[in-house]
C-alpha cells in the first residue's frame, strides 16, 4: 500500500489548522489535535487524522458544535455528570477526565460520567492524564451502533471500548485498551482495503449467519462482540458492551445502545433520541488511595517483569504486556515520522483544498 | 447424573454447622452461608455448597482464619485497602462492600482493595448489595493460577471475573458478572465429569497447543483468556485479566500472577510471597450522584426492553440481558428446592462425619 511520511509536528499543525477552520478556540484545536495525533503516534491509525474527515462532514450537518459551553450538570463530592454541549469529544474528554482528577485530588477518586459529546478519539490519551499524576485512568465510550447482542442480528451496540491504565515505575504504564468487539472496526477496515477474508468470530451476515467476508457490514451485515459466538463466550464480550453502554450513556443521560449517534454523516441520528450525542464514562482513582505509590509502582514493575518472562510458547514470541506495542510504535514513529496511506493523504488535501488551507504535501 | 434435591433452609442450616464447626461466629457462619446458598439458588453449582469441602481443607491447613480481625488500613473519602486477617472471603468480601457502599454514600462513591483474604464466592452477592441501595457495584478478584497469558503455556493468571451491576425499575438488576477466561473453571468440571470435549479455544496442552480434552488441566495445561487465541483476542481476555489482578493484588498488596494462592489444599503457597492472601476489589457508586435515579431506572428498564426485543437470528431465542439466566434458576429453585449431585452430596455426608454434624440426606 503507498503511504507518504510525515513529521508528527507537520502533522499537527495541519490538524490544528482544520480545527480552526471549523471555528474551535486556538486552546481546542490544540488539544482535539493533541489527541489525534498521539493516536497516529502510537500506530493507531483508525482513530487519527484518518479521522478528520470525518469529524469536518458532523460539523458540515451541524453535529459537531466549535465552541461547546462544557459543564457540569450533577456533582457530588467524588461523581459528576457533565454535558458536552455536542463539542468535539476530543476536548470533552479531556475536560471531564480533569474533574476526575481533581474529585480524585480531594478525595481520593474522580467519576464523570458525560452526555451530549461525540468521538472521543483513543482511549488511552485521557487514561494517560490520570497515570502522570500517579492514578488508576478509567476511560470509556459508547458508539455508532455496529455490534449484534448475542443470538441477534440487529446491530444494537457500538465497539464500545474500555481502557485502565496502571502508573508503573521504572516501566512505563500498563495500558489495556480494548474494543469490546471480537474485533475493532479499524482492523476490519484494513481488511476491506486488502480485500482479505477476516477470522471467523469476527461477523456475521445480515441473518447472523458467521460470515469471513469484510465487506459484510456494507450488507446488512454486523460485527461480533468479543468470543464471538456464545460456545466461545460472545455473552461476555456482550456484557462488556452492555457495561460501557450503561456507564457511559444510560448514568449521563447520553443516547444508548441503537439510539447512539452514527459517526458518519451520511446517516442521521435517531429522530426519537432517548438522550443526547454520545456519552463517555471517565475516573481516575490515586494510587495512595490504596498504598503508598512507591509501593505500588516496585510491586507494577515485578508484575510486568514476571509476565514478560512468563514461559513463551515459542522462543521468537514473549508475553506483550497491555500497551507495549503502541509505546514500540510510538518511540519509531516520534523519530522516524507517521506514515499515512495514500488515500488517507488524498482526502486529508480535498480536506485542506475545501477549507482553503495549505495541503500536506 | 445422580442428584438429590434439598430445600434452601436445609442446605443453609447445614453449611452454617459446617462453618460453626470451623470456629466461625453466629453472624459469620450466617453471612458464608448466605453467600454459598446464594450461588445455589442462583444455578451456579460450581460456587455454592460444592466448594464446602474445599473452605475446610484449607481451614484444616491453617489457610482459612475463622476469627479474622477484618481491618481498614488505609484510607481517603472515596478508597480504602481492607485486611482480611486471613479470614473466609465470604466474610471479607460483604465487609467490604459495606465499606465501599458507606463512602458512596457520604462522598458519591466508594474503592476498596482487599488483601489477605480467601475465595469470595459469587461476586454478584456483594454487588448485589450494592444494586440494593440504588448504586452501581463492582466486584472483582484474583484467583489460583490456571489461565496462561496470550504466547505463553505458563499459568499465571486465575479466571479472575469481573461483575457490574445496574439497578433497574420494575425489571430486576442488569448483572454482568463473567470470568475473564474462555470458560470458567466450573463449565470445564462439568465437561471432566460428563467426558466430553470442549469446544477449541477454552483451554490448551502443556506445551501450548490447542485441545479439546478437559483433563488438559491435569497434565500441565491451562485454560485461556476470552477470545482464546490471538486472532479471536486473546489478548483482550489477558488485558481484562491482568486489570483485574492488579487492582485486586497490586493494589491492595496481596499476591498477583502466579503468586495468587491456590484454592486446592494440596497445593502450598508460594513460599516467597509477594503480598499477603488473595485480593479483591470492589465499589459502589450512587446512582444519584450522577441523575435522578427515577430517571435512571426509567432508562435502565427501556434499555433491558430494547435489548430483549432485538431482531433474534432465529424465533425461537432472543436476546438473553446479563443476569436474567440467574434469575430464571433462583425462582424455580427458591419454589422446587436445589438439586445437588450425588458427588457432591458424599462429599458434604463425609464432612458431617468429619466434624460431627448431622448429615444431609
Amino acid at each position: 500500500m503507498a503511504y507518504h511520511t510525515f513529521t508528527e509536528s507537520n502533522l499537527r499543525d495541519f490538524t490544528k489548522s482544520i480545527f480552526l477552520k471549523m471555528g474551535c478556540s486556538a486552546n481546542d484545536a490544540d488539544l482535539a489535535a493533541d489527541v489525534l495525533i498521539k493516536a497516529d503516534l502510537r500506530g493507531i491509525d483508525s482513530h487519527g487524522v484518518a479521522r478528520l474527515t470525518g469529524y469536518v462532514r458532523l460539523w458540515e450537518k451541524g453535529r459537531i458544535n466549535p465552541t461547546p459551553d462544557i459543564k457540569i450538570v450533577h456533582e457530588t463530592p467524588s461523581t459528576a455528570t457533565i454535558d458536552g454541549d455536542a463539542g468535539l469529544g476530543l476536548v470533552i474528554a479531556p475536560f471531564a477526565m480533569k474533574v476526575a482528577i481533581e474529585k480524585a485530588e480531594k478525595y481520593g477518586s474522580g467519576w464523570v460520567s458525560v452526555r451530549n459529546s461525540n468521538h472521543f478519539g483513543i482511549a488511552a490519551y485521557h487514561t494517560l492524564l490520570a497515570a502522570e499524576k500517579d492514578m488508576i485512568g478509567f476511560a470509556m465510550t459508547n458508539a455508532s451502533p455496529l455490534v449484534a447482542p448475542t443470538f441477534s442480528n440487529e446491530r444494537m451496540l457500538g465497539t464500545n471500548p474500555m481502557c485502565y491504565t496502571f502508573p508503573a515505575g521504572k516501566y512505563p504504564p500498563v495500558i489495556v485498551d480494548m474494543a469490546t468487539s471480537a474485533a475493532a472496526n479499524g482492523k476490519l477496515e484494513i481488511a476491506q482495503r486488502t480485500g482479505k477474508p477476516v477470522p471467523e468470530g469476527w461477523i456475521q451476515d445480515a441473518n447472523g449467519q458467521a460470515s469471513v467476508d469484510p465487506h459484510e457490514l456494507k450488507k446488512g451485515g454486523s460485527l461480533l462482540p468479543l468470543g464471538g459466538d456464545r460456545e466461545h463466550g460472545s455473552h461476555k464480550g456482550f456484557g462488556l458492551s452492555a457495561t460501557v453502554d450503561i456507564l457511559s450513556a444510560v448514568l449521563s443521560g447520553a443516547n444508548y445502545g441503537p439510539w447512539a449517534p452514527p459517526f458518519v454523516s451520511f446517516m442521521e441520528p435517531s429522530a426519537n433520541p432517548v438522550g443526547l450525542g454520545l456519552g463517555h464514562f471517565l475516573g481516575a482513582m490515586r494510587v495512595d488511595g490504596f498504598r503508598p505509590v512507591d509501593e505500588f509502582k516496585n510491586h507494577m514493575d515485578n508484575w510486568i517483569e514476571r509476565f514478560s518472562s512468563a514461559k513463551p510458547i515459542s522462543e521468537d514470541q514473549r508475553v506483550i504486556i497491555p500497551g507495549e506495542p503502541e509505546l514500540v510504535a510510538e518511540k519509531e514513529r516520534t523519530i522516524n515520522g507517521i506514515p499515512i496511506i495514500e488515500e488517507v493523504c488524498n482526502d486529508l488535501n480535498g480536506l485542506a483544498d475545501k477549507l482553503g488551507i495549505d495541503r500536506l504535501l
